[in-house]
């Protein structure tokens, strides 16, 4: 993922900000180490959260590791300096800083020229002209409000460095993308997929990035989780299967659409698309299908929802072309996940720099025969006529070879050696040109990248499900959470502090645990303020014990009694409540845990059931 | 968890060795970043290895949060310099460091002696004397053999540090233990926890430690995950429902037994060990009792399982009492967990160091009167005759109120004021006793923790997992995971690769993952090969699709059509194959998806399905 270029200026932020106060409150999401003053950019993720984002990952993972057949894996987080050397982090990951000379605090000069001027992509302008724009713009420090003119930018490597072992002779980083766990180890796991490309690989796994100025909560921070998804394909043999996703509604802006006037959004397919090369992979379309389809199912509201191309400025040093998702937060498009066609630059620039093989043998369909010119030098002329030099000179016969046949078909041929030409005859060299069988040739695979934010979804996700409404004349806020990912899909309460009522009601939640539902019990304050609680948390159904239970169950063991048969429990009901609609129903105890496994699988909804409606 | 001190030298360890050389062919886990030469103590868990983590994370999950109705939480990873001023581990989070004079290789100084000498706990050993016991057993340097006495043994912090934001103003450190992002948030989480006690909070996560000399595969790491669980109790009147666990059989190994000569294991139930005072703290016995039948789920080995005490020397700065669960693998005993006692170290040390408060509100049964000591001085007579001490005296009076009542029984008062005697008439001091009503007390909560390590139980799992037996003649090596942690619960084969019968495996494929069954496909190799690699993974089950299938619903399809009825598939069969015994049985293709998940939560054994039994 790249950094965000549209998310500008922290807003005034109403949704946004009841939100963040609604997460502390309930144990979504919190600055962490508040007891210490907090540090910017780090979040606790409480109960609610952790459970949440738990099972956002678990969706992700089910549809795109699982369902794709894809690989997972877990790497560490801190990695040796030589991988980001190779992968172009060491020297690339910057970020431009200035700092005030006044109160000395750091701050992103591209974002302050962004929030202060007409500039919309400070990031891409060289530095000089970053410094020429807030000299001209006379910007100044948004802390004290000192002037920043003539201050130096400059750049910031966003890593999080470390020593591994004593002293600092070996230093590490803290990964800034799960990804290059998963480029370094190729030559491994290249072997689990048995050598056969396409395959897929991915990970879910925090990543670090030391932002000069975290902001806007969990949407920009120091430590965050990704899922991403590493395809390598063979550029010039494998397709997706588009017609899974061909039908896919997208809503689409392409870089051409940006660049100009009046550029507006494409509404289409995935098909179209790909047809009239709007998006230009058919891998990364592919991807971009799934992902809507999966964005709409965790909850993302797909109004305000698209993809948007990369402009040429804003694209990572790796990404030959690249689509964000965003999600639209207050008026603020900010980016959920980047898919970037990464070409072969990863997997090149390892090999180059390690001693490990980063290709796939590619099979010809049919056996090739090549014809392939070599060399077999006479060494009892070259000795005594090179020295120390026969080897340079075999070596240059070599090259010559496999360059330019022609130079071998006079009687003598001439090299150089250090710049200076030396002939020999043609006899001695042992040329040949000899007719070889290939069955295939190395390749290095191409990469496909959907990468997710796992933070910005949690937080998205929230966010378009917030509601307010009016309930009984009382203003009520609930979240309108998807069950597939809600905390805790159903919530169970005694009416009173009373022992019979609360082991029923304990009884209950353990019949709905063993359902596989997640449940929560809550005997504390009144009645009203529980459903407050969980439609706060967003919870979907809550389930009240009340006398009329007790009554109905002295009722039927009167009956059972008075019968000689054993105790049932059908005729015992309980109120249900549905969040959304506060509709409530009496249900069967013993039907609970099928009715809510049904709910919850979507096979039923609460209006379909039978049951005595009550106000 | 603290360091490990039984864990002696790298031994010849045949089943780990065999252990560590499938676990990278297959998957399961291999050291990081091996095409630049690999950095020692970090790994990566390949597919095999991550679904076998993920697995056992889950049952932790659903066992020591779920069950246990403890709040999980997700913190980060890096946590600014003040918490671990607070915690102890700036100051007191160090090994022993000895240098090599000759080759400049680090060693751990307690290490080298302990595996050299009868020393068997030098890590408590002051350092002088560490030093003097290297000079005289002339110890070397184990890796070029140079004289190590006359070297400085010197404490090494085993935080890995790194700078947030820029510059360095603002230190941060990769938490050692995850349990201080619980503790640091502990003024929020109690409010979660509606200032209830007790109440737990668990963590899954990364922790981090810059050991000197990372050894025996994924057992010592540097960067490892951590199951924690904070269990916060009031330490008067919380006490566990030890009824749940008294039956529970352990092997106890307590410090008193291992500081005699001939000192033995216990063999008792969790009951008598606390009836009989063998483990102090009800609440560390209830988490033993627990903790043992957890792990003889996941795969553990209960022969080669056992509890073992600290001693006195050995244990953790913060812990009163601490008791690890330990895995016996190649003859030596490896620490899986460990169950502390923290008592209010952690959070009085928070609350020391912080603004917040870190204490929760005992309510008395009845509220109680309690007389309290007040006094309400005469500032017109203090002012003039104190001035700028005033304020002191003030401070002076209210403490000996408090303290000693009798003091101001007569006339005059004597008060300190650093360090002079001073006296003032009683009656300028407003000195009274009143009567107060008191609800509670705000009380530091105690902590008990269950810190449960889980690469090292992923090992562990593996390692007891790991057989050798000979099938129709030759060697098969195969792990007999338990269903519940096995990456892969059922392979499905076609027996050739042919169209119709690939078709049928996928469609048999698709019917087992939607019962929730984790499947692989393979068509890759000969039939034996394939269930060979099925073996070594320790996948339970294999499915195998061969032409008899076909050929079945051939017969079925001309059946069906004759008497016009639609098409069934009930007379379908396949192979299935049980690893264990590599015993097999042709079952109908309909009863797949419910025999495979009976099977899986452990309601039927392969033995007793109906079928046809193949040789």
């Amino acid at each position: 993922m790249s950094e965000q270029q549209t998310e500008s200026a922290e807003t005034d932020d109403s949704i946004g900000e009841k939100l963040v106060e609604l997460a502390k409150r309930r144990g979504y999401f919190f600055q962490s180490s508040g007891a210490y003053g907090g540090v910017g950019g780090f979040y606790t993720f409480g109960p609610q959260g952790a459970a949440l984002k738990g099972n956002v990952e678990d969706a992700w993972r089910d549809r795109f590791a699982v369902a794709e057949g894809n690989m997972e894996i877990d790497a560490p987080t801190i990695m040796p300096e030589p991988v980001f050397e190779a992968s172009g982090h060491l020297d690339g990951f910057d970020d431009m800083l200035v700092e005030c000379p006044d109160c000395g605090e750091s701050h992103r000069a591209d974002h302050i020229v962004e929030d202060n001027t007409e500039y919309e992509d400070a990031e891409s302008l060289p530095i000089p002209e970053v410094e020429e724009v807030i000299a001209e713009y006379e910007l100044v420090c948004p802390n004290c409000g000192a002037g920043l003119a003539g201050q130096a930018v400059e750049t910031f490597n966003l890593m999080f460095g470390t020593n591994i072992g004593p002293g600092d002779s070996q230093p590490g980083y803290l990964r800034p993308e799960t990804a290059q766990g998963i480029f370094v180890e190729f030559p491994r796991l290249k072997e689990y997929a048995r050598n056969q490309l396409p395959f897929g690989v991915t990970q879910i796994g925090r990543a670090y990035r030391n932002e000069i100025s975290p902001r806007r909560s969990i949407i920009r921070t120091r430590e965050f989780t990704q899922a991403e998804l590493e395809f390598f394909i063979d550029p010039e043999t494998d397709e997706p299967d588009l017609s899974a996703v061909a039908d896919v509604e997208v809503r689409l802006y392409p870089a051409s659409e940006q660049n100009v006037e009046d550029g507006e959004e494409i509404r289409t397919t995935i098909g179209d698309a790909v047809a009239e090369g709007v998006i230009a992979s058919p891998w990364v379309a592919y991807f971009l299908g799934v992902a809507k389809r999966w964005y709409d199912a965790v909850g993302v509201d797909m109004d305000r929802f698209r993809f948007r191309q990369h402009l040429s400025g804003e694209r990572a040093h790796y990404a030959s072309d690249c689509w964000d998702a965003e999600g639209e937060l207050d008026g603020n498009w900010i980016e959920l996940a980047g898919f970037s066609d990464r070409g072969d630059y990863d997997l090149s620039k390892h090999a180059a720099h390690s001693e490990d093989r980063f290709t796939v043998f590619r099979q010809y369909d049919e056996p090739k025969t090549v014809e392939r010119a070599t060399v077999d030098p006479d060494m009892s002329y070259l000795g005594p006529e090179f020295g120390g030099d026969a080897q340079a000179v075999v070596s240059e016969l070599e090259t010559l070879a496999e360059r330019d046949r022609a130079a071998f078909e006079g009687d003598s041929v001439t090299i150089d050696l250090d710049g200076e030409s030396h002939e020999l005859p043609t006899e001695k060299t042992g040329f040949a040109v000899e007719e070889q069988t290939e069955a295939g040739e190395h390749i290095i695979p191409h990469v496909i990248e959907p990468s997710f934010g796992v933070d910005r979804l949690v937080y998205t996700v929230l966010h378009h499900a917030y509601r307010e409404d009016e309930v009984d004349g009382e203003d009520r806020t609930y979240l309108e959470l998807d069950p597939e990912v809600a905390p805790t899909f159903v919530g169970v309460f005694p009416l009173q502090n009373d022992d019979e009522l609360e082991a029923t009601a304990n009884d209950i939640v353990a019949d709905l645990r063993d359902a596989g539902l997640s449940v929560t019990y809550d005997d504390s304050g009144n009645i009203g303020r529980r459903y407050r609680r969980q439609d706060e948390v967003g919870t979907p159904f809550c389930v009240t014990v009340d006398y009329e239970t007790l009554e109905e169950r002295e009722a039927q063991r009167a009956s059972d009694t008075a019968s000689g048969d054993a105790p049932r429990a059908e005729a015992t009901t309980v109120t249900v409540r549905e969040r959304d609609t506060t509709a409530q129903k009496r249900l069967p105890v013993s039907d609970l845990p099928e009715l809510m496994a049904d709910l919850r699988a979507g096979e039923l909804s609460f209006g379909e059931l039978d049951g005595k409606n009550e106000s």
